[in-house]
């Protein structure tokens, strides 16, 4: 049903923006949808991580595009980019990166304020609902396109009490671009 | 699972934004999940709708707040505010209102951009998706919050190849607050 990224990127005028409530409020609904269609939390989970991923491999092309940087040589510096300016395009916020593993495979994106999670409480039966379990999706897709496997799940959440959002990333493989790429026409 | 509409609009820091495309993204990301809940379409449209409403009665105190306007007292402009101000203030389009009734109870707001459509085409199949239907349910629930029952539905869709976006409004009933608000407490 959507055209896909790359073309639609070229196509979109220079970053439009929308209001951040009517985003929340969206976001709120799809969550709440999920839910009612899935009984199980640990499954609504896993539709926001993957709508999350779907999108992600979408709003890398823009991303490139607009910073106007190549794709990342490490994954310290990736992590970076993310955090200081992926994050701020898209979500208006930005993070930082810290606790780094000592082999530097895993780091965290730390957040002090999330967008999507304005104006939300989650009642005792969502304890174990990953609301912005979306963003961790987005995340993984977005690096998938530049050759990195991660695993990111969020370790601290502010709806679940704890003093920031912090999103663990872990380097599974960071594929080289071995082949030239090829067009396929 | 959010907090009331007036609580969280005096909280939030003025009018912040996000980029338009993850809005697009989220948007198309709930369309899908409703096509593939429901196998009806026209279902889909009606809980599209639905879920617009919800985000309008929220929607519209931010909105008077932001504004600085007090309700409107007439139809007409009502509809003005919505298509210069509200439109504009959360969706970074405006619209033109035109083809009043005589009778002054029905109008259209015409867009020639919007968001929530950007990089969609429709398959066939889906000829019969209201894939705006949001907008329709928000302006409804909004108007229903300053006292006007109204029928919102899309005559012309850019989806659908007609030239413009369309929203057709019809006033079934204007409210006057006959009486003074109550606390609750």
């Amino acid at each position: 049903m959507l055209r896909s990224g790359p073309t639609g990127a070229r196509n979109a005028p220079a970053l439009e923006q929308i209001n951040a409530e009517v985003f929340t409020l969206t976001y709120g609904s799809i969550v709440r949808q999920l839910i009612s269609d899935y009984e199980d939390i640990e499954e609504v989970n896993k539709q926001l991580e993957q709508m999350g991923y779907n999108m992600g491999i979408r709003l890398v092309d823009e991303f490139l595009a607009k910073a106007k940087i190549s794709r990342c040589s490490s994954f310290r510096d990736t992590a970076e980019v993310v955090a200081k300016q992926a994050l701020p395009m898209f979500l208006n916020v930005s993070a930082n990166v810290t606790n780094w593993s000592p082999d530097q495979t895993e780091c965290s994106l730390v957040l002090t304020d999330n967008p999507l999670a304005d104006f939300v409480e989650l009642p005792d039966e969502y304890r174990e609902l990953r609301y912005c379990n979306v963003l961790a999706g987005v995340v993984r897709g977005a690096l998938e396109m530049v050759n990195m496997e991660v695993e990111c799940r969020w370790v601290s959440d502010m709806l679940r009490g704890d003093d920031c959002y912090e999103l663990r990333l872990k380097l599974k493989e960071h594929r080289d671009e071995k082949f030239p790429y090829k067009d396929d026409d």
